[in-house]
């Protein structure tokens, strides 16, 4: 059997359109990486870019480099690269700050649009993040208040109070995986008269996305993960161009003032999606995430979700042929259509198997209480890779004694 | 005369004990930088470490680097170089996100604790940013009001209101260098009960600073103009020990929680200034900028601040010695006891004097709107440089005719 499948995973690979794109990645040997999801992995090609930054910008141009190095524009050229990946038009992301300080600012420039209403409606089982930046718009803002829901089923009932001003949603839950219809839940919040924050953290890059197509609101993201930007690059924030010019961002710094070098009192917001930068940005990670967007150029993103799909589809496949422990329980939608680019599955021991799934070199994640999750990131991973991290973990579900002391702790994890 | 000038700069620069340090840096050849107070220059060593960061750290080590390669700790640890250049302890200076966003979680920090008042006091002149995002800040939070004052005897008569909840200064101005004296004006600020936030972008690394012995309550800066960590590198905050615990973070990310991995709803904040990160650190930033603190090891800042007043008092007596134009004037305190490490001089052809210069290969900068600005990195710049500065400047403004239209217009400066 385990034949059949390493044919079958040579014939996906020989088959697949988006193979020679590996070659724009460096992966450790001896590493399958599932974890791209978290952190998206180097290309060679930025050292250069990152050199170029240091030595012919900021060395040789000093603080001219604002300008003639186009420091300056570097934040909307970024986004502009990004723009295409969620289905946005040019000139509508900014790139800046990390995705936390964006959630705060998308969430309170749609509440700034909806002001006969006070209610921020977020998921209970969101990401950590997402939830902490709602409660803090609220403990500053006396007028907002949050509520969270748990499930379909929650959300349509809050909505139908006709009091919401705002919901957060991440596309793409970063535990289970599951993935809104971006469209249609969209139409539901529009009907209810609330805006919507998209937080397509665990889908950009990895899924198709079209923000203008389902009549989003705004949008925010990572691009660390799928993008590979690196540990830490700048996050990205998109509003409706029917929204930007009528909000004041929340986070009002010079460098999204109209004229940031007449230094006034008081803030005046640059026309557009710029007025959503802060302070300063980082010039090193825009460069370097500038050139890690260079693989996306001329990529369909109904390519790259098709082997988003395929690749976690041929990991359950690869699971139904080669293991049999009965304590493994797949907790992510069973239909690839409702899920992102990641598989999360339960398992009482989930801990010590992703650890000794590391130590045989896969490396995916562990999430609280009880779950393993491994990503798919469609740009650098084979079925061939796929099919070696399933064989690895039925080696460490069959040769185990989940009894030995080490399994019994709970350390903390990263 | 200038025979004179000269000899006398070779024997400043002989005597420098800092003179050293220019080592560190490479400048561009044929370049006189007099705009280290606005970006920093570039030392060669970084590469390498930008190389290591991207190559040993992100590509071999992947999301392990967040635990191997000591990417969690590296706000604090980049912190704790930064401690001793503002006389804090370690552990007490978190290294993230702009200045402009540290701007508002400090000042929002200090509000809370003084529950009972509700206005923040602000300098009418400050930089822009400051001004915005205490005004942002306001708007936010409509318990909170801001007021502004311009000059110390509107400060003192703004604070005998009593009703002041935090001040926000600067300490050296970004306009005229104009340094407040940081005991005296806490401990008047103290003694009507309000707290005070330091700006210390234009004074750290360049001026000596002790803000726990001044006894402030909370201080934010630039990394990227005397501390060199290159352009939009991370700023820090520093908050008192007394107050951080009993504070809750305008901006809670998941970075600052107690447990980030924990996912949970409802934040708890980690114990001291850890719970000031917000989102996901930007680690080729933070250890570029980790390299380049390493050159401030060991130095006195004292000397450093010693050697700082004399380049610009060897600014002023060579301006003395090479110059007559009436049209220029010090629009700087005279006293270098009183300054940073900058000097401005009103010009009325303040622009195209600044351009003149650059042309020449003398880079300083025009602050709308007549204002040239000359600043003096201690680091790296000898007194030689300082004397073919001026030299420069004497010699634009004898040979330029300001009838030419050329000099009529006042474009976009940046």
């Amino acid at each position: 059997m385990l034949t059949d499948l390493q044919r079958r995973a040579a014939e996906l690979d020989a088959a697949d359109p988006l193979a020679p794109m590996q070659g724009h990645f460096a992966l450790p040997a001896g590493r399958i990486y599932l974890d791209g999801n978290s952190l998206g992995a180097f290309q060679p090609a930025l050292l250069q870019v990152a050199s170029a930054t240091l030595h012919e910008q900021w060395r040789d141009q000093l603080i001219a480099g604002w300008n003639e190095a186009g420091w300056f524009e570097a934040p909307l050229r970024v986004g502009d690269l990004i723009a295409p990946l969620i289905g946005a038009g040019p000139g509508q992301i900014a790139v800046c700050d990390s995705t936390s300080v964006n959630l705060l600012k998308a969430v309170d420039a749609m509440c700034q649009t909806q002001p006969e209403r006070s209610v921020i409606l977020a998921q209970g089982d969101n990401f950590a993040t997402d939830s902490y930046m709602v409660q803090a718009l609220a403990r500053l803002n006396l007028r907002l208040s949050v509520r969270y829901f748990v499930g379909d089923d929650e959300l349509r009932s809050h909505l139908s109070a006709d009091d919401v001003a705002c919901v957060l949603l991440s596309h793409v839950d970063y535990r289970s995986a599951r993935k809104f219809d971006m469209a249609a839940t969209t139409a539901l919040i529009h009907a209810h008269g609330a805006r919507v924050v998209w937080d397509l953290s665990h889908s950009t890059g990895a899924v198709a996305i079209d923000v203008v197509g389902a009549a989003a609101d705004a949008a925010v993201g990572c691009t660390y993960k799928y993008l590979n930007g690196g540990p830490g690059a700048p996050a990205y924030i998109w509003i409706h161009p029917n929204w930007i010019d009528g909000v004041t961002p929340a986070l009002p710094g010079w460098m999204g003032d109209a004229r940031p070098f007449q230094f006034k009192r008081d803030y005046a917001p640059h026309p557009g999606i710029r007025r959503m930068l802060c302070g300063t940005p980082s010039i090193l990670n825009l460069n370097v995430l500038e050139a890690a967007l260079a693989v996306w150029d001329g990529l369909s993103l109904a390519a790259v979700e098709a082997k988003s799909q395929a690749l976690s589809e041929w990991f359950l496949a690869c699971v139904d042929a080669l293991i049999s422990d009965p304590q493994l329980r797949l907790a992510s939608p069973a239909s690839a259509d409702q899920r992102g680019s990641h598989l999360a599955f339960a398992h009482p021991h989930a801990y010590p198997v992703v650890q000794a799934l590391i130590a045989r070199g896969v490396v995916g994640d562990f999430r609280a209480p009880d779950l393993i999750r491994v990503g798919f990131a469609p740009l650098y991973l084979s079925y061939a890779d796929v099919l070696a991290a399933v064989q690895a973990l039925a080696d460490v579900l069959v040769t185990q004694d989940w009894n030995q002391p080490q399994f019994q702790a709970r350390g903390a994890v990263t």
